[in-house]
């Protein structure tokens, strides 16, 4: 690929590369009149465009402003047969333990994905990440966990495996759903042969595991967390969607990438956040669809955490097709600032990750970046309902 | 236009004809493997595709489900300027009047609009219609209200009639800002000089008020309403956004086409509205945007109104440019069902622009309808930050 300097940039406006912490997230840097460099799908300069190195092949981008490409770091975008029914049921007011009864609910995701082959898995999953990266997502988080058991476990993450080819997801395998019985030996399982499996494999480098009430105990989190260490894989967590039962202190303790949901935390769960290394990754899609309570993003950055956001697309909790509307949202229901939610989409999303090389527009990053429709970045967080990203650039290439 | 046979439609999803109140607005026709014959713009015949005429030119739609092109009964979509600081501002915790104090608010989109042409006003707003139509909006509602003295109100009015070339838009001439000082005078110049005149000149066929606390008294209101019937136009009211002052029940009186907004009504206001030919049209947009209590879309349904949805599109209080979304988010804030929202955004929101025929696929109508992406027509209320409208017809032509 040849080097290109784009310019006519409205505005540049970035993020510094790396996680960023409470008021940091609010520090962009907004290079007016800009132009950006790239070679062999890395940022090689960004400046005035005054400034910019002469000699080079020039790309016009029309007077709009350019942000970093965007992070999704929580998705289950892999799934199939569809929760309509739950969702219209669940509207008009029926309980979700009688959703469960009717067999709606999870297990009807899990019965459905579990009869799924990975071809027909990556057929359903390819419209829904497409669909996040014309909102802006170039690199997608994407887990496993709607397996019956280890097998279809398994072909999930092959799933997103043949994804990857056309795509930059990161696969998470995700300890999800407790058996009715015998959990103990399941909990080992996952522990001994599936965890060890994935590992030798590569089909996954982190481990999420589901910790609340209805779910797996900290206990249980931490065996799984031990033996996700054990086998050299990074681990995180879905913990205080409902209770705050201990598992973000558990997180936070053991070096966790992230800890997601949060929207039952309370001043001791945003305090370990702050005093750790963890990110706080919140997803307020959730909190739109169920009209449950958000989570507590103002709080966890005026503590000085590392607050992240992403869509949690899924079919049950949320299904937001856009990490632009998540951003938005996340202004909306967290009170982030725009700035500390473009923070939040790019660099801490990334961090969550456990990736360090992207989603700041600095030399020697990624040139992963987006083209608004418009002049001012901030149209990127105030716009509801329509799709602020003109284009899509991922290493130097327009998708 | 040949007469063409729409087929391959996994279902067909209709209201009937003409606005429904209560509980009929949950009454929705779902045909499976339907078809939809179309004529001159006009709905010809829709039933089981088994019974289809013959011998008629056919158009595979796919498999995918069909429903009626919505209507946006709410917008102010012509703005010049934008909002973005205010909204930066407003996030971080500086109140509106500071905000005003700053030069910014509604006064500042008031001095853009004022200062510019006729062209500037459509080429501004053509975008945002073409994207509320995108989003599945066959006809849109939009407002003048913008103006700082008459003419540029005219103006305003004349870019919607432009627009209305390309577009099914709807004019309101929509009295919103009081005066600093001399309102008695501008009251009777709005109902001796403004209104005969848009009047005469047919640049709108319906008048709204602005009555609130901050804005027109419903003395005031009334008198306008009465100068609106004076001149052969419809009325309808922006009352109870944030104080229940009277407005509902002046219009429930007086026979306004709608009362829109509603966030503040109360059980008078609702048994008003459920007792009266009067829309009640709910914007949730608003609702998400600025935080504020959502309208109670349920118990007006469940006291026997009829409800409709609009974007309320505008840039200060909801920068919603998707029908779809309002459509979405009536579900979520203000507890609509997903086949009453669907009825809220057809025939109840033609129904608050004076208009019989459309929203419905039944033979007569306008052949205004969306072929969606999936083969469930409540994709349309369930997806969140996508678009699931595939292509929209207008005039049984596809646009
Ligand atoms: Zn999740
Ligand atoms: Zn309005």
């Amino acid at each position: 690929m040849p080097e290109t300097l784009f310019t006519n940039i409205s505005q540049l406006v970035t993020p510094a590369p790396g996680v960023q912490r409470g008021a940091a997230m609010g520090d962009l840097s907004v290079i007016p009149d800009a132009a950006l460099l790239v070679s062999g799908g890395r940022v090689q300069w960004v400046g005035p465009r005054a400034e910019a190195p002469g000699m080079v092949q020039e790309h016009d981008l029309g007077g709009v402003a350019v942000v970093p490409g965007l992070v999704d770091p929580h998705t289950h975008s892999i799934w199939a047969g569809d929760r309509l029914a739950d969702f219209e049921a669940r509207v008009q007011g029926v309980p979700y333990e009688e959703i469960l009864a009717r067999g709606g609910g999870i297990r009807s995701s899990m019965r459905a994905t579990g009869a799924a082959s990975v071809n027909e898995l990556v057929a359903l999953a390819r419209p829904r990440l497409h669909t996040l990266r014309a909102s802006g997502a170039t690199t997608i988080e994407v887990k496993s966990g709607y397996g019956l058991d280890f097998r279809a476990e398994v072909r999930m993450l092959e799933a997103v495996r043949r994804l990857r080819r056309e795509l930059f997801v990161m696969p998470t395998l995700l300890i999800h759903v407790p058996p009715t019985e015998g959990r103990t030996d399941y909990v080992r399982a996952v522990c001994e042969e599936l965890i060890p499996e994935v590992a030798s494999s590569g089909l996954a480098e982190t481990v999420d595991v589901f910790c609340e009430k209805e779910a797996f105990t900290v206990e249980e989190t931490r065996q799984i967390f031990v033996a996700a260490r054990a086998n050299e894989l990074d681990f995180k967590l879905h913990a205080d969607q409902f209770h705050a039962i201990g598992g973000t202190e558990l997180a936070c303790e053991l070096g966790a990438l992230s800890v997601d949901h949060l929207e039952a935390s309370g001043p001791a769960q945003i305090a370990a956040l702050a005093a750790s290394n963890t990110v706080a990754t919140i997803l307020p899609g959730v909190t739109l669809h169920l009209g449950l309570p958000a989570a507590p993003g103002r709080a966890l950055i005026d503590a000085g955490a590392a607050v992240a956001v992403g869509t949690d697309l899924n079919p049950g909790s949320s299904p937001v097709f856009s990490v632009q509307l998540a951003l938005a949202l996340a202004v909306r229901l967290n009170r982030l600032t725009p700035a500390e939610a473009l923070t939040a989409c790019t660099v801490n999303a990334a961090a969550a990750l456990g990736l360090g090389d992207r989603a700041a527009l600095a030399p020697g990053q990624r040139a992963d970046f987006l083209a608004l429709h418009s002049a001012d970045w901030r149209d990127l967080a105030y716009t509801l309902g329509a799709n602020p990203v003109r284009d899509v650039w991922m290493d130097g290439r327009h998708v």
